[in-house]
């Protein structure tokens, strides 16, 4: 099966970030067979198919790299109370169901998918059942079931949660469109005991680890309290930064922890999820100081109750002018170096830069075109600063996923969005009818 | 001619936030004669016209407080570049002419339709031209010929440009969407004596002043150099603060200027460009500092050079975000509180506010009608939410200015996106000349 994309504006993203202004992409099966200049396109046999994608501009897709895909059903409930966590997250995982969070998760797909996002990495529960949604939806997913310290929809304890998550990691780690993960929660919310059989299962099963780290104050507080240690301290002792680890947020990292980090030459880095991190005012993660001590930084969403979408163009406009802003320096991450963020630097975060991340041959076909007839999209003097600073979801035409268009024309290629909203919406009873107990109770 | 909008989530805006949640709307000529919830409509006579809103928010069309229209081709250029003022800004607008500045503006007013905005406030040059883009496309405009002591592409003097603008005031003041404003450049870059002109004008005229005010670290340096003040205490001895004044950024601003400010009773307001300022790492302003102190925020965009797209719904979700970090509190700035800013606060801020910037018996019918159906749109808890973390400029399914529908189906009514896009691409070949020229000179 060959697919020929002509006349594209094709940024690959590759590490001299080469660009055909006039360009052609082959896709032969699940990967890209050639690219180049128009005019130079191979002769092919009958039966292959065209899509002209003139004056619109390809490049690899999207990797989300910290998500909650379950989490659908909380968008838009209780931005901003303070207290949130408590008073809404914590009552209503409670009600959590398989069948909820796996509606959600396709619901949560589909919208990733529309806008230009081929790769998301998930930690949340019943990640067997958010596998499964990857295979139905056609997504490529890096997966990671949640242990935490108390009982949780899924599991009663994080014993429980980790051989589960020992299973999930058998189960699904041969697949071709699921890598499975392991995500402790965070670096407060497991013992140690938990957090050392998680380092094992890790470097035994070669299976990267996920984590919440450096988010909250109180979780610094907790680890001083107990441990005298800095969280990064802390992982350091129990071996977390010898494995393949990606920790989301890492917001409040001193210069010796990044210093910590750098030794790790490579195997952690951090998912930057700008605009949760922002809206819930915990601050701005010093990025620049990260990259500049060789640490790999992909960006994220966070959640759809936290992150509101998982739309990484506003990510990636709310990186740029959170960081220059924080940093005092309007050159400061120039648009191009943020695309970059969004696509190979999660792609090397997951350990995957061999496969995907940039438009190069023989990696996998996982790309995005971005339409530009929009009148936000005129004119184009630089295609990376118009993704950053002018395109928004809507303009994302068409999405590839592992060689097969999943979105065409802004819409679904196989999926109906309404009967997924449908699914999900029919699952949602209980968590409604728990959300109104909870908006009566006194405040 | 009688519009009924049937069906639609109301957000009214007015002073109690009324919201109906079922609710009806009747626009006669361009005003809303009544709205209520659905059963109450009112019996009308054969020949009016009826919009079914059913899963789509109605609300007052947005106000963007602060723009240049004129400068729809600078988008995407020099984005990231330290000096992009001198190296591109001021070489570029020598050869802006009055025909590039029409087109832009026209592009321009699409793009604000596009996504919601039924009021701008700009301040560009050959602003007569620009009121007439207001009336071929039937913009509510609020306009101000900027008056600076250098020569520009439209008057050779500081002199001139006053004269210029009680011209224009002069042949515009008793226009129905066209609001006259005159609008000295900065505080930095007029004389002392065009500055006393221009208050006296603004006097006589009752014309508001629309002008950059506390935007730059070297504004503040040069009137403490010459005059050993802060840019509000220069603004004060002046009689600025005795006059209708809009403030564009206002960003750094000390307590006593606040303070200063609070005592012009509601007379000066400000304009947030959260976006520009942040992409520029000029700051944030002290947003709450200055609505604690009575003194009124709407918010802008800035020009599309600035701040790269003319949405607001970017501008509330960077708002949210940014001032949130910057207060160290997730609770301040509730969406609803933001949503009111970028609509009855623009209306406050223009002394409009009588008229338009909420949706209430007897007032302009300037609103939008967002729809529900994308994928970034549910579920919906709470709409305000939805607005300002979930929403994007494509999920406006209509607008309406005076009365008039010129969004319908997010296409525009009247005007063919295509055909204004190439009008200003003809009058761009000078520009795009120009903009090679700077770009081969050794930088």
């Amino acid at each position: 099966m060959q697919t020929l994309i002509k006349n594209a504006y094709i940024l690959t993203m590759d590490d001299e970030f080469s660009v055909y202004e006039k360009g052609y992409l082959l896709i032969e099966n699940d990967q890209i067979k050639q690219l180049g200049h128009m005019g130079e396109e191979p002769i092919l046999k009958e039966g292959y198919q065209e899509v002209d994608a003139n004056n619109s501009i390809l490049l690899p897709g999207f990797i989300n790299l910290h998500t909650h895909l379950g989490m659908i059903p909380f968008r838009s409930l209780g931005d901003d109370i303070p207290d949130r966590l408590r008073r809404f997250l914590f009552p209503l995982e409670k009600v959590m169901t398989k069948d909820l969070v796996s509606t959600s998760s396709e619901y949560a797909m589909a919208e990733l998918m529309l806008s230009g996002t081929t790769t998301v990495s998930d930690m949340y529960y019943f990640e067997d059942a958010v596998a499964m949604s990857c295979e139905k939806m056609k997504m490529r997913g890096f997966l990671g079931q949640t242990i935490i310290d108390m009982p949780t929809c899924d599991y009663l304890t994080a014993e429980e949660a980790v051989e589960g998550s020992r299973l999930f990691i058998e189960k699904w780690q041969n697949s071709d469109l699921v890598t499975p993960m392991i995500a402790p929660h965070a670096t407060n919310t497991n013992s140690v005991d938990i957090l050392k059989k998680i380092v094992m299962i890790s470097s035994e099963m070669n299976s990267p680890i996920m984590m919440h780290v450096s988010e909250m104050d109180y979780e610094l507080a907790k680890l001083q309290k107990l441990y005298k240690q800095t969280p990064i301290e802390f992982l350091k002792e129990l071996g977390f930064l010898n494995c393949h680890l990606i920790m989301a947020h890492g917001i409040l990292l001193s210069d010796e922890e990044i210093e910590l980090l750098s030794e790790s030459k490579g195997k952690v880095s951090v998912a930057h999820c700008i605009g949760a991190n922002t809206k819930s005012a915990k601050g701005v993660a010093p990025i620049k100081q990260l990259i500049d001590k060789g640490v790999t930084v992909g960006l994220g969403t966070d959640g759809p109750s936290s992150g509101n979408t998982l739309d990484m163009f506003t990510q990636m406009k709310m990186m740029a002018n959170f960081q220059k802003t924080y940093l005092k320096d309007r050159s400061a991450f120039p648009a191009k170096e943020i695309v970059a963020l969004a696509t190979k630097g999660g792609a090397k975060a997951l350990g995957m830069n061999h496969k995907i991340g940039s438009l190069e041959v023989g990696k996998k076909a996982d790309m995005m075109l971005i339409e530009t007839n929009s009148v936000n999209m005129f004119p184009i003097f630089d295609p990376y600063s118009v993704l950053v600073y002018s395109a928004n979801a809507s303009n994302v035409e068409s999405t590839w996923i592992n060689g097969e268009r999943v979105v065409e024309k802004k819409q679904l290629v196989e999926q109906d969005l309404s009967v997924l909203r449908s699914n999900l919406n029919n699952q949602m009873d209980e968590f409604r009818e728990e959300v109104e107990r909870i908006q009566r109770r006194p405040y």
